[in-house]
């Protein structure tokens, strides 16, 4: 992964091509070892997925680091087109479900269907700047339309050959392939996301101030360590059988069944990553993390804590309720951070410490854009992803 | 749901087609009222999604009690040639992705292909007991070929194209639909699992002996009920923020941070209700019931437990390190237990009270049939739903 990650980021950074790491999607901890049980963070990872591909549209190369099984940019749409979960289609199986060649492949296997292959005209693309499609990646590639074979032993539902929806999706998963603008990389549990974090930020190091860093996963924040963990499966009853394996101290201290058949678990902080990914790991990247809360009353206080302890640029606060709504983007005036007016965004300043809330509505996304058809969720990370960009 | 279940049961039973609940996946419970953070149990219900196959190839109509976003019969196929994750694709999706059409739907839609629709030879049918084939639900219908259609803005990819895989499997799904064998309900939280499954064991009922109870869902051991959830977002540092709303005293008794900022939980016992399932909800079903351990050396005692306490007919015990190559299956000889020597499958009397364990593994499987191309999983499904199927 190392290795791929590095030519990533050479290969881009060399077309002075900004990068961003958007990591999406909860993270889980093992109760027992040989795991059985978890605990687990709810998130689908939708948020991220679009913030990916809005990041792709503006011409960034993207690293997405996501959870296992969560939402996956282009994936999800044509999830919803063929009515699976959203998670359930990876952006890779965009390509090994449709025909979604490249005229390398084609060449590769002398396909007879030479003459039906044609460049797609520049107006064809679906990146807003058309200027920083090709600096990088390309190689000489050119994108050809589907070969529309014929037969085959089964064929596409109508409502999915004749998807004008499927056919721009798969334009636009030609032209990632194409210029090599996505890498994913996956992790599933707490430690595997903090390890894999850390080799992103170093990695994306290289590209300096260009590097944009979109903290969108949610991450535990408790957690059992790997040697506190049991190691069996943990007995609902006592049915007089006690485990000799495994050590009993360790299952003691962190994890009790008590006499009245209950189950005491405790739980331990995981540690906060974001000082030493600012201080160390990637000091020149613009970094935004997010703060979610179930109580409005308390989310601006945690988000300018965050933004005090953590030192980022940018703090997105999420109240459960209403965020697929709004979001409210702390930012701070002077010193590093930048401010100014934009059309149709209201902002607020908190203190004289320059701590700036801005609230970005869905509604400014659809006003920027028509292309949601009532698609609450991508107009408002469309409108977030336009603040940051602006931003960074 | 319940309008459903009992039109699904009576069409079926008038036909005296035997019907199994098959439950499968695990089970989430909330650790917080808006829920962010949850507990949850590990299983993809892979092996669920098998047995469901199974049992429709041999006759029974199906109702599938499943985990939302868990593995689904004939979605996992799909999903494993597109090389999306095994949950992705839902059985449905395998009609809306692709051209599955029924006769009455190319009716229905005026279509001009008519001449291309052909009745499928019983020859190619899946099912292993063609006589039970047409027993329920056809209602006269036929099964269509698909109807081959040209064009269309976008196309399989070519491996999917011309998967005979893919092709057999849209077979399966067109008999199914046709047949109407497959009701497929679903729950997320522990609460609402057990709800259901009281819904459809009562629904079940009608139809006496000839239904057969498939309990493969990993069902938590401990949750924390409803009223004893946090209200919010439980606070994972003192910022110094105090809740004032949410009752304090409910958070206070199970979900505390600790000043030392761990975070102690308290799990209570999920009800078991399989005894209420044997006794008052379907008496004369015929149940199965599971035990995953981690640790082999008391998984035949907990089975044998487990017999005893809920009283039911079988009880099918994994090891969590080879439940996907073996399984060691309970049942009891004489009183209502069948018992009878089969060729290839050991078994072993374990006391006087008739208490015989059988060790069913995929070989037997492969012994059996030469479908499974490797597929350890499908041939150990496919040999203990043999085994399952010849006591019911």
């Amino acid at each position: 992964m190392d290795g791929k990650l590095r030519e990533f980021v050479t290969r881009h950074t060399a077309h002075h091509v900004p990068i961003a790491l958007v990591t999406s999607g909860g993270t889980r901890t093992p109760i027992e070892r040989n795991c059985v049980r978890y605990l687990d963070n709810f998130s689908t990872g939708t948020r991220g997925s679009y913030a990916v591909e809005e990041l792709l549209k503006r011409g960034y190369a993207v690293i997405h680091l996501k959870r296992e099984g969560s939402v996956s940019p282009l994936g999800r749409i044509i999830a919803d087109v063929i009515k699976c979960e959203r998670g359930g289609l990876s952006f890779d199986s965009v390509g090994t479900l449709f025909d979604c060649k490249l005229d390398d492949d084609v060449d590769m296997e002398r396909s007879s269907e030479d003459d039906a292959v044609q460049t797609e005209s520049s107006a064809d693309s679906w990146m807003y700047f058309s200027s920083r499609e090709n600096r990088s990646g390309n190689n000489g590639r050119r994108i050809s339309r589907p070969s529309r074979r014929r037969g085959g032993l089964v064929s596409l539902n109508e409502r999915v050959a004749d998807s004008p929806l499927v056919q721009s999706t798969l334009r636009m998963y030609r032209e990632i392939k194409m210029n090599g603008t996505l890498l994913t990389v996956e992790f599933l549990y707490v430690d595997e996301y903090l390890d894999k974090l850390k080799m992103c930020c170093e990695a994306i190091n290289t590209s300096g101030s260009l590097a944009l860093v979109y903290l969108a996963a949610a991450v535990s924040d408790f957690y059992i360590p790997k040697e506190k963990q049991a190691t069996h499966k943990i007995q609902s009853r006592d049915y007089g059988i006690n485990h000799q394996s495994g050590s009993k101290d360790d299952r003691d201290a962190t994890i009790r069944l008590d006499p009245d058949n209950t189950l005491q678990l405790t739980l331990y902080p995981v540690p906060k990553v974001i000082p030493s990914l600012r201080r160390d790991w990637c000091p020149n990247a613009f970094v935004v993390s997010f703060k979610l809360e179930t109580d409005f009353t308390i989310l601006q206080q945690k988000q300018v804590l965050a933004m005090k302890k953590n030192d980022v640029q940018m703090v997105i606060g999420n109240e459960l309720a209403t965020r697929y709504e709004k979001v409210f983007i702390l930012t701070r005036d002077g010193a590093g951070g930048k401010y100014f007016e934009e059309e149709g965004i209201e902002s607020k300043l908190l203190d004289d410490d320059g701590y700036r809330v801005a609230e970005v509505t869905a509604a400014q996304g659809h006003t920027n854009s028509s292309l949601f058809c009532g698609d609450k969720i991508a107009a408002l990370e469309h409108a977030t992803i336009d603040y940051v960009v602006k931003r960074h």
